[in-house]
């Protein structure tokens, strides 16, 4: 398989990890979502975000879980494993063993306790250090992880560390840093693909960015506004995002925006069950009422636009 | 003036402080934009919250202003004044005053070093002891002062604190904190609005909320959507937040986000200059054609929904 | 091997884990550090915890390690195994192979995400269930966890989880917590030991803590301490306890505090080098030459009061 | 009076504020404190710091009490001003008024919003940008600011700022930023005097402090050990240090700590009254018993040493 380079662009979808209702790894409802995933426009696949319910795997889980992905996927676009951990040795494990299995990167943020520049720019330093020549994505999502990285700090790392060869920007807000590692010169040009559900992805593009890693449980969204973005139709871009947003804000939120992600999968057929291991968040029927709520006008939106 | 209690409703807008570009406080900007508030639906006024730049202001601005705001609005809404301060002493010497000057109530955010369930609650009680009767909003904000209230904490306080007759409620995720308080059981029914910019106001209201106090630039929204939604016309309510919430969305990050709301202010014409005191944000031309671009597909939706 | 109960008592070492200079798991000086610590009165070993470098050993070597200790201790004091982990699926499976191999307990300290009193709570439910009758300590360590825990909260965790049979007490300041567990009406009696390098030992011996669970280089003190307390001797607790005062709180600086520990371990002969793997602390000249003046003082001060 | 400048040394006390029962500033035993502290070594004073329960007075209070000390003082030695403030307005305000009245400085610690290194430079240009050419020391707390600030930040900050003229440094651990800092080439030397109660003061004079900036209850713990270390007698500087150490631990307990001092302050006829406005903490009999102990312990061992 392709390492993952900086050329990375497109759209990299945040899998879930589907569960029976027992608590197992269900691979065929995987095998059915990486198509899913595929066929809605998905360049990329990344595997055992925070949105994977990573830390609910065991160690072997997760090596398992990614080699069945990297196997059924067959090479058809890259996946990329999050590799975040409390340890190096067991960021290092995970990383070899899923390179060996055919990933095409890992992706780490910061633990929560690093704080200075130094510290930051020292921490990925060290995580080079760690995995070797893999290459690697540097996430920034302040909100979940508590360090912020400052613009010039991310510029420090590309400049030290030619494993890094990707942003998940997500950042809040971010635009800003988008354009100042756009225009910062003499800088190696790394590719930036944006999260945060998706909820800023026209503005980021323009920005900038290279495309989405997100998870959102429409795919077709960022594909959908990527591609008219690339035909350099800003209107067409913010009517689809327009028609997802509302139900897009909805599913961002933290805690029970997992369990209306999968609860939408499900019923799309992408995965048989919305189970989440503990600790899971579930929806209620208030909860259900208003996804529903959304996605009938979602439905009815995108047929207006034409979409 | 009649003080602030359980039966509060409808729009209370978090104003601005306008300030002019060598950055006194703009007075006249002032008496334009209560005008602007409350020609858009504003059924009451919170100066001096989180969005209204308090800190700048010196201790002598603040009581100044809150009294001009209260003598220009002349009891024709209420007025609340946020009073939230490191010490006790600052807390009571404002809160006296302005109620002193007519305000219905004050508002109050814990500080982020209470963390227990029984240090927030007792947080509470000491706020209640220094402000006497006055009547007061718990401003529940977690994002911004990192202090997480369990619903059951915000009952107890409820239970023991008659002075306590608002919730402002912007936990995210947050709709089953509205649930849980209006299911308790034999709890007071206190008076809840919403803010975070509003974007989530068309579940909150169907959750029990009555009303929302934020301060997004185009009043009209809130006040629309609460329209609908007293009309039972969760269709309706729904259009008219759909309209503006890739907007409201905008204009909703930290940072940014009030240079946002000032630019549009000031372009409506509510305040002379956007200006802000130190520290500030402005924004620079890409957000400005951002904003311009939103304003502009704003403005053809509400057309199209005939809003 | 007996499991570990509520009559825990004595002084607990936290064991640091031992390196070669080119970070393999050093076997013999582990062996070693055993006997060390047992010959200066430890009654029980804690493997694994936050001062022994658990997230640098990938869950293989924690396994590995847990078991070579618990075979070498031989059932001549309780061994308890660290199994704090961010996610359940590893503490279970860390958890349950350390019983099988004969280990006492384990040792859990929150996530710094958990933050109401009954989110609290519902962690050490959930810990309880995935790890089943396993006997458990509940580690009260704020400065680290960044998890403030309510004595109350403590309670209600003793009161409904009968697995968690042990508080090691690192809360600062924490004193008046230990009085209210003691004192609490009704409430089973676990065992609390103290940590936080020991600085409070004497107080908290005082205040009803059963000994000390803590990794200083001098299980003397501890030891020496704890025997003074027994024989109702305060005078004695506290000249033993004062004249390793001024080591003791040099040692516990966060960072530089455990190559102090390992350097004075190697310096006693206890393990062969005081190497770390990364991310890793070592003392420079003028640390060691601190550490050194503070040892030949301790050493006078020992004479002099006949310790 | 003259301006604080670069070359102050010596022991600067963080003075209580003392109170009457019923709350009232208690000006009578203000002055006796002042003596207690000039007689017994201090060179400077430092009013209105973390310890002096600044955020409880309201704005007119604290200007007045400032005043007071100043003028009481009447020039034996620099008063300085803790003019910490969530805003710039009453930072500017407090600073300029206490300057007129004859103070020799502020202290400024940053909010804990401020995250990255350039946030934290930024913050300080403003705030030298807001105060004018008065003579400021940046307050480095980690501890109860939550903001991390490099050496390389410090040293940043000096080059640029001029009106930085010393740092209180109380990181934890924190002996090798002192270093740093005096090892710097090319660098200002700016005064550099040690808080946090006192524990590290030995270590920290070697590594080049000028002196001690905390308020412990024995303000002559900190001139005898800066007279022994001036004396080049480190043997001597440890020995007064310590017989102090025990009690100087218990006192920097957060919380109870300043209730434990002004216990001491008052028993040793410095105030009248221990008592805090709220939130206040209150000595239990425990904890009282547990001062009077170490008190008494104090006592025989400073006749032991001779001092």
């Amino acid at each position: 398989m392709p390492r993952l380079d900086e050329s990375a662009a497109g759209v990299y979808i945040i899998s879930v990890t589907p569960f029976t209702d027992d608590g197992a790894i269900d691979y065929p409802s995987t095998d059915r979502m990486i198509e899913f995933y595929l066929e809605r426009g998905a360049t990329g696949l990344t595997v055992l975000g925070m949105m994977g319910e990573a830390p609910k795997l065991s160690g072997a889980e997760a090596i398992a879980f990614s080699r069945h992905v990297v196997h059924r996927v067959a090479g058809r676009v890259p996946v990329i494993v999050g590799a975040s951990s409390p340890g190096f040795a067991a960021m290092r494990e995970l990383s070899v063993s899923v390179m060996d299995d055919g990933a095409a990167g890992v992706m780490i943020a910061p633990p929560g306790t690093v704080r200075t520049d130094d510290a930051i720019f020292g921490y990925f330093r060290t995580v080079a250090e760690t995995i070797g020549d893999i290459p690697f994505v540097l996430q920034d999502f302040p909100q979940a992880s508590g360090v912020q990285i400052a613009p010039a700090v991310i510029r420090r790392i590309v400049d030290a560390l030619p494993s890094c060869v990707m942003l998940k920007h997500e950042d809040w807000p971010g635009l800003n840093k988008i354009t100042y590692l756009r225009d910062a010169p003499n800088m190696r040009r790394i590719s930036i693909l944006t999260g945060n559900g998706g909820v800023f992805l026209p503005e980021e593009l323009r920005r900038g960015a290279d495309g989405a890693m997100t998870g959102f449980a429409f795919p077709e969204m960022m594909s959908g506004v990527l591609a008219a973005h690339r035909a350099n139709d800003a209107g067409r871009a913010s009517d689809i995002f327009d028609a997802y947003l509302p139900l897009a804000r909805y599913e961002q939120q933290p805690g029970p925006g997992l369990a209306v992600r999968k609860y939408i999968l499900a019923k799309r057929g992408a995965i048989a069950s919305a189970a989440q291991r503990t600790p899971r968040s579930t929806l209620n029927a208030q909860e259900i009422a208003e996804v529903e709520f959304l996605l009938a006008r979602q439905t009815r939106r995108l047929q207006e636009i034409g979409a």
